[in-house]
């Protein structure tokens, strides 16, 4: 603390990452991390944009990505103007709650969910408040019609995994016209359905995505949303008052060729979509509850063992994973899907904890 | 216009940068670019990072970086903890704006500087006076001396390029010990002398710095700050609040080789600095007034010409430099320093307009 800071500052309680040791060997399920690479030509027009031009700043529009973006989602009739790229979806949905969410009512949101939601509001001095999931751990529609200032919520949800289907979503976004539903599908490549579909006919529908996850590149920064032009002129108008340049040129030439590479990215989405299945039944047999994902991730607890006891023995094996301490979802395991060879170091150390 | 935008939104005024044409062949003066490529060992460090570890999430710390920065100050005693990284100084001043100068007060900036620090301010709702520069239009360190804030300003100025001395500037920084100073040394490598020094004996001083200019990675996107741990740590809350990774691996990675090539930095801003010598005494031949730069660009006013005429005279030839609406300053253009042969084309150009 110190006189120098703002108030904003001094109040705020920041979001607190998955932890990225530095360290080799380590079997890394703890930050839903693809354990595929990226894009062999991904790779190849990162080398190709590798040079002098690195001196030049990169388009500030990013309309080579935009376009990239709005063709990859085929018949839904999406274009550019429609799309907002960003640095991660994080940086998209922190301009989306100022742009979009910042109104005289609070916003609604899962008590379960991406636990950066209520660090946005704090920053931004948004009032919310959290909507109880069922004891399912599901999204009641219902709930959500209500008045409010905004809705955001993930798709497939965070931490849980679970799946909202398509009607469902439908009804939330349709019963709340006076008001933006952001959804953020950061999962939704590894077995949800995108409600892309939906933009053309909801102008209050904003969808949030990652390249970080299906596309395998956390470490390159993109992010990118689409909805309504209104929706998408919000949020450049708020980027154009923040960083005029968020993605460099090397994020931007990545991104178009990781986004152009249909194959390896169907490819690889269903590697971990089969890796999931086999984890689920390895956890059910023994003895987890796993809730039914959607996500590059399961969220699993067992019926004897403490959650926190069981993560810190995974840990002392090399084995991260991750572990919350909210009050619903304390006795719950976050476990990011690795290679088959991943997944089952994971069950032979749990195995063996377990035996003990 | 919509309905679903925030007041926020409604209100603002966006920043407008220098324009990117994607057209080949043009003498591109227009955003102060350096005409030299990056340092050969960032090329090489990025080609090294380029891979199947893009799948990771970088180091949110981005610690690596941060001890590079550090060492890069050599004899000064700039600890890691002392320095804060971020997506381009833009992104490294915006946060400052809403950490460290969001207070009761008015902040004070002057009124020909940057023109992001007005649009900061409509972003952040923070009250700004704008203090006009003297007639030779030089920063009065005693016009800083009310109560305020906080105070920021470029050094060398934008778009002047005057630098105000280091003795002018610890008057200003000492004289005001309630509020922080920024000081957003973008192009101080050409010609200014860093406030780094003061750094730790002035709790209140933040200096914000780039790597587009100096460094030749305006692609890249990287920015940072030094200043008391204190100031670093409101940084960091509102970065932990609004993105964990700013910077992505490749940033990271190209930042730091780049730090570290000091001989390649040397050698190219030594040669904008002369490049920059011969084209203030070509347009002085050419009847121009140019203000004392220390920067990579020249500010240039003709007697018996229309700046805004020129602008677009150069345009039609195929240069583009910067010319800015704003009262006091419509009748200058900003030249950004290109190659010798860009400048003499320049000048050139400039000969056959004044001669018509």
């Amino acid at each position: 603390m110190s006189r120098y800071w703002s108030r904003v500052v001094r109040d705020l309680t920041p979001y607190v990452p998955g932890e990225q040791p530095q360290l080799p060997k380590l079997v890394k399920l703890n930050t839903n991390e693809n354990p595929y690479g990226p894009s062999p030509l991904a790779i190849e027009a990162l080398r190709a944009e590798i040079g002098d031009t690195l001196r030049l700043y990169p388009d500030p529009n990013a309309e080579r990505l935009k376009e990239a973006i709005a063709a990859s989602f085929g018949g839904q009739g999406v274009v550019p103007r429609q799309v907002f790229v960003g640095n991660g979806s994080d940086e998209v949905l922190a301009h989306g709650f100022l742009a979009l969410l910042k109104h005289e009512r609070p916003i609604l949101f899962p008590d379960i969910t991406y636990s950066f939601y209520p660090v946005y509001c704090g920053l931004y001095g948004i009032a919310y408040n959290a909507v109880p999931l069922d004891e399912a751990f599901r999204i009641r529609p219902d709930d959500y019609l209500v008045p409010n200032g905004g809705i955001v919520f993930a798709n497939p949800n965070a931490p849980t995994g679970r799946f909202l289907p398509l009607p469902e979503v439908e009804r939330l976004v349709a019963g709340n016209p006076h008001s933006v539903v952001v959804i953020d599908e950061a999962y939704v490549d590894f077995g949800g359905e995108s409600a892309a579909r939906l933009v053309a006919r909801y102008p209050n529908l904003l969808i949030v995505r990652t390249l970080s996850k299906s596309h395998s590149l956390a470490g390159l920064r993109v992010g990118y949303a689409i909805g309504h032009a209104d929706l998408i002129e919000a949020l450049e108008r708020v980027k154009n008052s923040f960083n005029s340049y968020p993605l460099g040129r090397l994020a931007i030439a990545g991104a178009v060729a990781a986004i152009g590479d249909q194959w390896h990215f169907e490819r690889t989405r269903h590697a971990v979509i089969a890796s999931r299945e086999t984890l689920v039944a390895d956890l059910a047999a023994l003895g987890f509850e796993v809730l039914p994902s959607a996500a590059n991730f399961v969220f699993a607890r067992h019926a004897g063992r403490d959650a926190g006891e069981l993560a810190l023995a995974l840990r002392e094996r090399g084995i991260l994973v991750r572990h919350f301490q909210q009050a619903r979802i304390r006795q719950f395991l976050r476990i990011s899907i690795g290679t088959d060879a991943q997944c089952q170091a994971l069950v032979a150390a749990l195995r063996e904890i377990l035996s003990a």
